[in-house]
C-alpha cells in the first residue's frame, strides 16, 4: 500500500462556544477562542489516501483528481468563511478543529472511495503549534 | 549597526470593505476578503530593530524588553480579536494588512525609542504567500 | 479516537558520553556529540495524544491544559539547561535523544491520564535532518 | 521500539510517461509532468529506522551510519540527476515518486538490515503539497 | 512606501553549461549542475513590488493583481518546463538563479509599471540553502 | 548588482556573561540565557555576498566556493563547540548573537573579496522567533 498526502491551506474565521451559554462560560471553557466577535486562522489540511499502485500507471489515484476532489468539496466551501455561519458541513457543531476534521473526514470519504481509493487520515493545523489527526 | 528581529504570530478575523459601499462593490474591490461572515488568518509579525551595541553588555536592546513591549503594545490587542472590532489602533482604517502594518509602526515606534534603540521594519505576513513591509 | 499534538521548542546543552570512557573512545563512539565543552540544540518536542471527544465540548483535552502540562513537567525542566547536569529525569542516562524521548514519555504519561487523555507518541527534533519518536 | 528519521534532500529531472505511447496520451494521463523536455524538483526525502536501543549506548544505530547508508546507496545516485535516464534502481519503471519510494525501500532494507535495524517507512515530498509513504 | 511580496513556486528542469565547452569543462566549471542529462528543482519566487497605499482603499496595488501579472508572464512560462530549451526569455543565457533573477526582472517590471506600481525586488531560492536576489 | 545567499545550520553551546560579574548580576541582565551550566542553540547562518555576473559564466562567484569558505572559515570552528570556550574569534567577546554576527562579518569579509565578491550581510537566527542581522 501506498500513501499520498496532499496539503492544502484556507483561511476561515470562527469561535468556540455553546449558543445556550453566557459568555462567561464559554470564556471559561474555551478560553479566548469564545471571542464573540471572531477571531481566525490559516488553516493546514493533510489529506491522506491510500491504496495499491496500478502497475501500468505508477499511481493508485492521479494527484490532479485529489486536488480536484478537496478543493469542491472543501476548500471551496471553507475559504474565507465563517466555519460557524456558512459551513454546512459544520453546521450543529461546535467549531473546534476536531470536530472540523471529522466533518472533513465524512465529507471526503465517499468521494475518495469512488475514485477506488481509501481515505486514510485528516491531520489540520490550526497555528503551528497546533494540529489534529483523525483516522475515521 | 546591528538589526534585531522578534518573530511573533497571532490570529485574528477581519473583513476588507468600505462600509458606505455595498457588499457588491466590496467584493468586485476588494474580493473574498470582504466577506461580511468575517474571516482570519495566523498573523506572522516580524519586528526589526536596530541600533549601536553595549561594548560592555554585547547587545543594545535587551530581547526580553523587545518581546514584553510587542506583547503588551500589539499582541495582547490583535491576538483571538476582531481587527475591525476590537482592536483601538485600527479603528477607522481599512483592516488590510498594508494599514495594519503602518499602524504597528505607528503604536511601537515611540515605544522602542524609549529604550534607546530605532524601529526599522514592520512585516507581517498574511499567509505564506503573501506579506508586507513598512519602514516609516 | 482523536489524536491532538502540541508543539513545544527548547534549547539546551548536552553531550553525549560513558563517564567511565576515555574521551577517545567516546569520540570513536558518539563522533564529534562527545564535545567535552557542550554544544546545543533547538530541540522541537511533539506531544501527541488521543481520546474521545466530548459531543457537549467538541474536543477530550483542553489544549490550554495540556500546555501547562508540558510547561509544568517539561519545558521548565529542560529549556536553557544542561540536559546532563541539571535536568533530574535524564540523571544516570547518556543524553541521546532517544533517551530524552523515552525520559519524557515517563513524565508525560502519568500526567496527561490524569486529565482522561492517552499519551500516544513523544517526537523529538534536535535538527531540522534528524527526529525520534516514541509510541512507549 | 524507537524510530529514528533522517531527512536528506535531491534534485533531479523526471519526467511521467509510458514509452510505447504518443504524447497526446502521455499529456492526458499524466499531465504537465509528462513534459517531454524534462522538469524537476527538489526531493525531500525522510528515512525513518526502528529498532531497539542499547542500554550502553541510548541509541540503536549511529545517525552518522545512517547518513552515510542514505548517502551512498541513494543520494550519490539521485541527486543532480535524471530519475528516468541515470538511476538504475528507476529502470524499467515510470518516474513517480510513488514508484521512487518503492524503490528506495528496496535499496534500504537490506542495508539498514545489515546495521541490525529495521526500515520503518520511506517518506518523499515532491513539492510542499504532495508526498508519498511506503511502509513495505 | 509600502512593500508588497507574492510568493511562488515552480518546478523546472534546467542545465548549466556553456554549449560551445566540452562536457568536462562544463563539469570543472558548473560542477554537478551541469549535467547533460539535467536536473531540477522547485524554485521558490519571491516578487517584491513597493508603492503609496491609496486611502480609499488600503492598498496600492490588488494582490489578484499582482499574482494574475505572475502567472501569466512567469509561472505559466516556466512551470514544469526546461528552463533552457522551452523559456523564451531565457533563450542565448546560461541558466544561473541569477540570470534567471534579471529576466524575471525585465519582464515584470513593464507590466508591474503598468499598474502604478514599482518593482523593488526579485528573489529566488534554488534549494532551501541558495538564493538569490536582484534589485535592478 | 546580483545578491547570493548562502544558508548554513551549526548547533553550539555558549552562556551569556560577565566574568567579573556575580551570577545573580548576570541573571539580571542576561536572563536565563546566563546559565553557568550553558545551554545551546541550533544556529541559522545566512551570509549575502554581492557582485556583478560575469556574462560569461552566469554568476560572480562559484556557490561551491561560497560554500566552502563559509564551511572552513566558520562552520567547522563553531559547529557541536562551545562558543566561549572553545572559538577563536569569540574570545574576549560577550557570546552574544550580536558579537557572534560581527566577529563572523570580520572573519569572513576578507576570504570573499579574495575572491572577488563583496560581503553584504551576516544573519544569524538563534531560534526561530529571533534574528540579527549585520551589514558591516
Amino acid at each position: 500500500m501506498i500513501y499520498i498526502t496532499r496539503r492544502e491551506i484556507f483561511s476561515a474565521a470562527h469561535r468556540m462556544y455553546r449558543e445556550e451559554w453566557p459568555d462567561e462560560q464559554n470564556l471559561k471553557v474555551f478560553g479566548k477562542c469564545s471571542n464573540p466577535n471572531w477571531h481566525g486562522h490559516n488553516y493546514t489540511l493533510h489529506v491522506t489516501v491510500k491504496g495499491n499502485i496500478s502497475e501500468e500507471l505508477g499511481f493508485f489515484i492521479n494527484l490532479g483528481t485529489l486536488k480536484q476532489i478537496i478543493k469542491e468539496k472543501i476548500i471551496d466551501k471553507v475559504d474565507h468563511k465563517n466555519l460557524n455561519l456558512e459551513v454546512g458541513f459544520m453546521q450543529g457543531k461546535i467549531a473546534t478543529t476536531e470536530n472540523l476534521a471529522m466533518a472533513i473526514w465524512d465529507v471526503l470519504k465517499p468521494a475518495v472511495e469512488k475514485e477506488g481509493a481509501f481515505l486514510h487520515c485528516i491531520k489540520i493545523g490550526e497555528t503551528e503549534n497546533n494540529s489534529i489527526e483523525y483516522y475515521g
